[in-house]
């Protein structure tokens, strides 16, 4: 897995039967930085299905490939990309590197 | 899944015979930038299996991997990339980024 | 799937039994340029097993991971790359990017 | 599979249901050097389901993909990275890059 | 598949079960250089599964993914790294890019 920032949301038309319905949400990676007291955008983009409500700028725990389908709502559907988890915090060492704001 | 904007297409005659009749599509990633404002393009090309009619300089989506199997259409191929949409609108924060011209 | 350019042959003796008497090639993805007018390389390499009699220089469509393992010739292999076309042709907006010679 | 270093751990209460009550740890791949004498970081970042009680700073072995659910405690979960090892030490040519401290 | 030069081992004492016996190697993938007439090392790591006898400096044929599970040994196992061949040699056009020593 890895964790996201969720970034956007993308809206299709025209699209496979068993994707109607679907909401899909930008999400960018995030990294670590080398202290481990703060995450680091990637830059990169990824689209991800999401069933928990997750929302602009919540960090977001994203499975990838097949284990994406492991779950009763993606069940095979052709999803290679889903969030897992709104993520609460991230602790590294003795630091607090994330903690959701209103959580 | 990733967005990525259909680039050209390509003709292959000697082939496995369940690819027979399969249009194949060459796709660009693109990705949001930092200020997710507007998408930028990732220089990669990968090709993918289209059977929704997209055309050339739309954005799709696309889905990679065994889950590119999971569509009617695709079941048992040998194919490990597929258009499951073609996209309408991305929205970032307030911004809206893309728009399908014609849309 | 993505585009490649075949630019060797591996040989080996000592392998795992199903893979005696196949044919492994080195291949090197190759992208689109921005302007979508001419193929560039990517200095990556991978092997492919090819059963379509693919040569040295040919553009080939390779799919990869258990997508691979989907063609009678390689079905249950510990395979996770295969060669599944030889490429005609490439085009691009109006441009042909690509032409195989001979073809 | 991949060597890591155990960086952090991540909390989320909002999850498929499935993944409640799972340990998720941060850790970052890591790689040997050109002569093979020490490790060095990729400031990339994972996070792996651990059942094994990996502890911050261990290097720990991990498997990615469908693969990540070949084992009794995370068969059929959204998962795709798992930690199936904790290193002990690691050797290249006569040389003990890493041991364990306390090993 | 990719090439990869075998670098070293690793040791696992606490592990997932299935994994007890079993003999890690690290491997670092290689690729042709522009001209294909050597060999490049990449400089990433990765840990394959070896049941094969390959030693220090062996260049391996190395499959990822679920098709590293489609061998006797390693069927059901959490792995997704294997090494499938031990490689005698590589031609690239006319030339001979690598041939065992002793081979």
């Amino acid at each position: 897995m890895f964790i996201a920032r969720v970034r956007g949301n993308v809206v299709t038309t025209q699209k496979v039967e068993t994707m109607v319905g679907r909401k899909m949400l930008v999400v960018e990676p995030v990294c670590l930085d080398e202290k481990a007291t703060k995450l680091v955008p990637t830059a990169k983009s990824f689209v991800a299905v999401d069933f928990l409500g997750a929302g602009t700028a919540d960090l977001v725990l994203v499975t990838q490939g097949s284990s994406s389908r492991m779950t009763t709502q993606t069940e095979r559907a052709p999803v290679d990309c889903v969030i897992i988890g709104i993520i609460d915090s991230i602790h590294a060492d003795a630091t607090q590197v994330y903690r959701k704001s209103g959580g």
